[in-house]
């Protein structure tokens, strides 16, 4: 496998191309990194847009759903549904001395391709235990796995990572030459999704597990 | 002006209908908190989409990028482009006793409808000025306006609030009641878009103004 994807007219952009990456390792992160993604596809000639939970195994990434759900549905036929799906991951808002250069610090993956119904039974188990795990590791242990009525409620997609591209704004504003006299404040203020302090449901006695992101406390005996 | 928007087929799901709301000042609430959205849109026949920044002004949702971008060139077709609008916010993740419930809680407002080019100079400065006020107010006046020929390099897209709807789920996991006594933690953890310390641009031996998010210190003189 090589180490970067190929580029493709669709993963092509026409302006921001310095700003195009197709590294394996730097979008398999940004697609780990982030909970959820947007699934778009077509409707009767139409733009549709699914926001969802993803999780990335190998070199597929899996979104689940209601069985009755359009995407769903219309995943049914053979030849999967196109769609698009994009994780994005803001890093940081970029103040820039002139109001052109304002921006934002972003990593931003898109994939094309056709998303299928998963229809091993095997297979979306192990899928949804994945999107378990991916809200913390150690999670999967501790909650009941789903029963076969509900494994037939979820429907659960795959698009193959085939044509799929990373776009990254990082570092300082970049600035007009004649600009950076200008006696304006500049500079970067670094943004990133926190957790807060864990919230028990009613009726839960047992301390906060270690792996809950959010802790400020020592883990209690769970973890 | 109604309260809410109308309920359209294309904003009405085929499931989860009890999570949707049709409510104006919630779904301003939603765009204006969020910085970026994602603008999904028909190529050919295959969904593509644009993660940008984005500002609402009234009834309208703006986007702006380069000229040059697909679908900033898409919408030069006088019935504009047909586009899909997505923000989404993630308010926290759900751990539930079983892992069928685990889920996250979100604000997500859709909207649909054709995306025209600003053509108004007055306009396009209103918007790209909003822009920057949504990154911080007081923003707009501590930094350079756009010259013209960098006016002529940003097209600016602007989607009538018409079609639109919210999805929102919050609150803690909801459970079966036979899964209430398993031995499981089970609550949610909040999430937020947190900012951290201002990074000064090399050069720039101002304080960080008062506006800036993620001050943790006294603010400078340029507040």
């Amino acid at each position: 496998m090589t180490d970067t994807y190929p580029s493709t007219p669709r993963t092509t952009a026409l302006r921001g191309r310095d700003r195009i990456t197709y590294e394996r390792a730097a979008i398999h992160a940004v697609l780990d990194e982030a909970y959820h993604c947007h699934v778009t596809f077509v409707v009767d000639g139409e733009p549709r847009v699914l926001p969802t939970l993803h999780v990335r195994l190998g070199e597929t990434v899996y979104v689940h759903g209601s069985t009755g759900s359009r995407p769903m549905l219309a995943a049914r036929a053979a030849e999967g549904l196109p769609v698009c799906l994009a994780v994005t991951l803001l890093d940081g808002l970029v103040y820039a001395r002139s109001q052109f250069h304002h921006s934002v610090n972003y990593r931003s993956v898109v994939a094309h391709g056709s998303a299928r119904l998963v229809t091993d039974e095997a297979l979306k188990r192990r899928v949804l235990a994945a999107l378990i795990v991916q809200l913390r590791p150690g999670r999967a242990r501790h909650s009941r796995p789903p029963t076969r009525a509900e494994l037939a409620q979820t429907a659960v997609l795959g698009l193959p990572l085939e044509e799929v591209s990373l776009k990254v704004r990082s570092g300082p504003p970049q600035e007009e030459p004649a600009d950076l006299t200008l006696p304006y404040w500049a500079g970067v203020v670094p943004l990133r999704l926190a957790p807060g302090t864990p919230q028990p449901d009613a009726g839960v006695d047992l301390a906060p597990p270690g792996y809950l992101p959010g802790l400020r406390r020592p883990p209690g005996p769970g973890a």
